[in-house]
């Protein structure tokens, strides 16, 4: 397996840490989102959605979405589970993911696409209004956030899984946005030093 | 079960289809949207996220998120597959639901929540320019996913699946966006036909 990712995008470290979990090690190839090489008509081969990170397979054939891969990965590897065990659990940990990737990633996402000077290269017609508006959204999710965590460990339940990895992913890329946890979130705060004090987190 | 949910919103339609192709008759209890029903604290404290669906539980949990939802239907009842079989089969199905869902529904919700007038309950701060990049994306998605359906039956192979469902309900959701599938799409428009003959399009 080979996967073909981006070292500073969120997306792809979601898979690395997700990996690093697992204990697996996986070759990695860099598509470099700011020099266009995932419009590349080579790149858009193994993905005609042009995004990062695509999971080559030794068959030739290629997995593209985070959490498609992350799932391709979990069935060939249970353990640790990190996407739920039992019905119920599983559709919990779902729901805490995509909580996680469309109240916090997304909007970190969106701002920073749509007010950073830099990330112009990505989003040619920044539309500002909408990056401040997500930059609100993204601060009241993470308040939200900061009160489930209050009585609990992890965004889950008592054990880490890819709703942590997805937050913790969204939190740190965050900073290219200028977004902070705001000092009054003793919650989230306590629960991003525990998952960032993870082997995991350094992938 | 009981599924708490809104008609009129195609989040909660995924659903519906998804119990109908199960064979499955779950009660529903309408959330209007357009009430802002689904901000009001008895109806946050099944769903903090304030968003529809969500499933209610005989025990009295709780499940929100769509795909949530779906998986934990899958999993109390495998038959027939609609997030797929084997481990590369589940990973392509995700794939695809998940492209289904980033690249086609959300520039259609994104285009009717910041175009549409009658949308202005549901977002306040309308952003304009926004709206409209999304229009383009969305007709730019039709297009990719014509182009995919020219080799096969389905979005993620010869299965009917979770990404048709998604994909359905984006492209009937389109119309309230003044979005309808381009002309020269006639692989999507044969797939758009066959998926809306089905019994559980109507539900």
């Amino acid at each position: 397996m080979k996967l073909h990712e981006f070292r500073r995008a969120p997306n792809p470290r979601r898979v690395r840490v997700f990996l690093k979990e697992k204990g697996l090690e996986v070759p990695t190839e860099q598509v470099d989102l700011f020099k266009g090489e995932h419009k590349n008509p080579e790149y858009l081969k193994r993905n005609p959605s042009g995004l990062v990170p695509t999971l080559e397979l030794d068959d030739g054939r290629y997995i593209a979405e985070t959490v498609a891969i992350c799932r391709y990965v979990e069935e060939l590897h249970p353990n640790p589970p990190l996407l739920g065990s039992d019905a119920f659990d599983k559709a919990n940990v779902e729901m805490w993911q995509r909580r996680a990737e469309l109240e916090l990633l997304m909007p970190i996402a969106h701002c920073f696409r749509h007010t950073a000077e830099g990330a112009k290269p990505l989003e040619p017609q920044q539309v500002k209004e909408w990056g401040e508006l997500n930059r609100g959204r993204a601060l009241s999710a993470m308040r939200r956030f900061d009160k489930e965590l209050a009585g609990r460990e992890f965004l889950a339940g008592p054990r880490f899984t890819i709703a942590d990895i997805t937050a913790l992913c969204a939190i740190d890329f965050a900073k290219a946005a200028r977004i902070v946890i705001p000092e009054d979130c003793v919650n989230l705060k306590r629960w991003h030093q525990a998952v960032s004090a993870r082997a995991s987190a350094a992938a």
